[in-house]
């Protein structure tokens, strides 16, 4: 395995190393959790979330896993099925335990539907329903924090995204590690934003671990595999850029003490959903209203 | 002419009057400079610097240029007859004065024999020359103003350059007005920011304007090239990605009161050459010490 960024070729042992390595950098640098927390993963079936999930076991973390099945057909039963699988044959020996949500059964329709419904694109009813049942199930389980799969990948593409607009608002919550500002909110950090999404997938592949490998059918998300693809460009050409861009933003921002300023400003603009309770900045949030307006256009 | 980012197409005389409304709009905007004000242009025989002489002229401005001769053989002289000509069929009866610099005659060396004696990128050493040579004209024969024909995608691929690797002191210095903070500086400005290298180089082709298409053959400055390249990409699937990115980054700045910053800083820190009297950080200035070096390298 070749890395040009970091002028280096690995063994297999080595890589896994270098992972796990790269995984502990992450955790500790940006003090995401101790071994004394419990973490869940939002699993999705995919390459980075499964090797997110196979890595904190394999490092002693006690890591437990959500999988929210959105109800997309065969392509959710597929991603259901890789997720069991991983569960059943890596994770279970670890003790850890995967909990398991659908939409469908939850809120009475799969996603697709539930967009129509309101009149909304796919991808953003999506996101909403999953951070907010992520959200849900880290505290009523009483997980000290939520981690995701993101990849520098991931993150330097939505960096581009944001600088290219000069999006601040944005570009102040883009850290790999979100403090749970209030009550209600579950901390949020992100492991692998020092790996790239070639090596994850080497990384899977190596360690046997099945996922699947299709995008979403839903929606390829353009805007963000297009920047992916520029950047990938510039690294071809320049190995390091994605990295020295993403992490060069974290260093510039943690000198200007912002996570200090977001929990601030948190506080003072978040309460709970009249509704549900989970923090929002409106009265009610904007998953109980996402539900209301699916159930007022549901025919009876 | 088709304008994807402002969702518009032109006839010859509309698209004539968009180009000097987006360049008086880029002079007024940025406070560049007034009719009372006396501007050299640094022109090249490129398609920029000459469009941005034609254009000032025709807006009625006081535009004098400077063509500075580097010795690149062929090229150089070709860049010249271009200049010369446009200069005797266009400017001159405007009343408009050309400055011609050689290079070899002043310094006894091209730009590339020059950067062989320092063991320096040609590039680079041309950029010193170039910077050099334009201040010194503009001090000496009280020139109010230096202008340079940069246009949206030289700036937005610098812009995306120095994101990339988050140079904050490179940042600072990006605007399209630079004020001329201390003594023995020229205010430098930029007034075709707001138009593309698409829309400059069909500005030459219908007003006529004679220009040398190759880019220089010493160095093809290939970061540029490849930054533009991918911005290019973008602005393909999203038109108005470069002005949205360099405007807004511009819009930005100005909300945190940059430039008199920059004014106090470059005070601080910029005295007179012990050799020539222009600014430097340093006791003799970059020019200076590379002809020096230059001479010492000389054989005898």
């Amino acid at each position: 395995m070749r890395l040009p960024r970091h002028n280096a070729a690995f063994c297999k042992g080595c890589f896994n190393g270098f992972v796990h390595d790269q995984t502990l950098k992450a955790i500790r640098s940006q003090q995401m959790f101790t071994k004394d927390d419990r973490i869940v993963v939002a699993v999705s079936g995919g390459k980075d979330s499964l090797a997110l999930w196979d890595i904190l076991l394999k490092l002693g973390y006690r890591a437990d896993a959500l999988y929210v099945n959105l109800g997309i057909g065969a392509y959710s039963e597929s991603s259901q099925d890789k997720v069991l699988h991983f569960s059943e044959m890596m994770a279970a020996a670890h003790g850890s335990v995967l909990h398991v949500h659908r939409v469908e059964r939850e809120e009475g329709a799969g996603i697709r539907e539930l967009a129509m419904l309101v009149h909304r694109p796919t991808c953003s009813t999506c996101g909403t329903i999953k951070r907010y049942q992520f959200n849900q199930v880290a505290i009523q389980h009483d997980y000290d924090v939520m981690a995701t799969g993101h990849n520098l990948d991931d993150e330097a593409a939505r960096l581009l995204g944001n600088v290219l607009h000069w999006q601040d608002e944005y570009l102040e919550k883009q850290g790999p590690s979100l403090p749970a500002s209030v009550d209600g909110f579950a901390k949020k950090v992100k492991p692998l934003y020092r790996l790239t999404e070639r090596e994850l997938a080497a990384y899977c592949i190596l360690n046997k671990i099945d996922y699947v490998v299709d995008e979403c059918p839903m929606a390829q998300g353009a805007r963000t595999l297009l920047y992916k693809e520029v950047l990938n460009r510039l690294e071809t050409e320049s190995p390091g850029t994605k990295q020295v861009f993403y992490w060069g933003f974290l260093e510039k921002h943690r000198t200007r003490v912002m996570p200090i300023n977001m929990e601030e400003k948190d506080r003072a603009v978040l309460h709970p959903c009249s509704l549900c309770g989970q923090p929002t900045t409106a009265g009610t949030c904007s998953y109980c209203k996402l539900m209301a307006r699916a159930k007022a256009s549901t025919p009876h």
